[in-house]
């Protein structure tokens, strides 16, 4: 069985804000199942579990140790690898091996005491990976710092892309993603639209540019700020037939059943 | 109404430890009031809170942000500064100052990016400053960052000493200290007895030596490990008078009623 769990669905600010009563903030907070921590995921194989970025502090609750296979980072900004620094003091003799672009500089001490976690040289971008239960591809993205978007190949043909943290994508990983169209993209929406773009996200006009652009049958937005989920809950307008918000915990069966 | 909350009495690693299966780890798995999260407290006073360090990830769901009046941080090790990283994203127009020891690096991009927290200049070592409702004395201590004790005088005579992350003590903190015997300590006890002494932290030995040389009322122990709980676990022995160990969400007042 293939899974993907939506572990954060929310911007480095995370929903609701520290000190915010806007209307998704409050909301939020009376209601947990709107809140949105760091985004990230995981990947549940019948190998075991791998890890998209590692946003949440509570990584250590949600999964045995044994269960970890990987994790991918698609970049070393705070809010994507924050989890690893408390899991790296683990004490077991086996290593757990982190997939991420050439970033020189990591985050922190990360590369200099890793810990659990074996840092592997750097992907390489569109060149297929293959593990046990999937392929990957790196897809370089347009951030502030180096940053892929992944591609996974499911066994049986079905793909999904991640591609967050991100504004617009680049036309190599554009051309690439359309000549695959993946089944389902989960995509960066920071923001609601606005001109000009956000400097380093999506807001949701080009967040369906590219929806458009990859043709993929299901699109469901990510790394959502609280200004995108007070737009929503203010406006009167519904998200485009195949476009929907992700949410904290959602599952989602690859392919669907 | 003056009053310390333990907010976290572990080491980095926490307790449990992830993939652990000691005696402390499986039993804090079971017993939630046993888990041991980074050391850090907060400082209730008239005025509001003073937060020390900010291990904590959920300190945005903790504390209300009016209520927050400075951040005094002991140093730049990441399970003492995690908790600002998702905080300084508010977008409220006050700034919090934050406190801290001269350490250039800082922690990841802190200091660029410091958003709502204002960085104070460094602290100088042994200078009272007064806030509202104490007086706050920043204390070199013996470790691998610039590391600051903080002697905390509050209304009325009682002091208390903060003195994480450290293995022993310089000897003019000491001095000081000495001079000045808080009536309460919260120290630096990461490990059981153990030779040589660990680097950078207590263990029980160093920590012992510390309550006898300061001739402190009463000593708490905190930013402890898993090896600790667990070594207090099994062998028969008691610690002595005056000594105990600290616990998440142990409040104490000042002074004691």
């Amino acid at each position: 069985m293939f899974e993907i769990e939506l572990l954060g669905t929310g911007s480095a600010a995370q929903v609701p804000v520290w000190g915010c009563d806007c209307i998704a903030c409050e909301r939020a907070r009376v209601e947990p199942q709107r809140r949105r921590h760091s985004a990230s995921l995981a990947l549940h194989t019948p190998d075991g579990v791998t890890l998209v970025d590692a946003g949440l502090m509570d990584l250590a609750e949600r999964f045995r140790f044994e269960t970890i296979r990987r994790v991918l980072l698609t970049h070393f900004h705070m809010d994507h690898v924050q989890g690893l620094f408390p899991l790296r003091w683990s004490e077991r003799a086996e290593r757990i091996p982190v997939y991420r672009p050439d970033d020189p500089q990591g985050c922190d001490d990360l590369y200099k005491y890793p810990g659990v976690f074996a840092f592997q040289p750097p992907l390489q971008p569109f060149s297929p990976l293959a593990f046990d239960d999937f392929t990957l591809t790196a897809l370089p993205l347009h951030h502030s710092r180096p940053t892929f978007g992944y591609l996974i190949d499911l066994a049986g043909g079905y793909r999904v892309a991640y591609l967050t943290d991100t504004v617009g994508l680049p036309e190599e990983t554009r051309a690439y993603l359309a000549a695959r169209t993946p089944q389902l993209v989960l995509l960066d929406c920071s923001e609601p639209p606005r001109e000009p773009a956000p400097r380093n996200h999506n807001d949701l006009t080009r967040a369906l540019q590219i929806h458009r652009q990859l043709g993929a049958g299901r699109t469901i937005l990510t790394h959502i700020g609280h200004r995108l989920d007070s737009w929503l809950l203010t406006q009167s307008y519904e998200l485009p037939a195949g476009v929907e918000l992700g949410r904290d915990g959602q599952r989602l069966r690859c392919p669907p059943c």
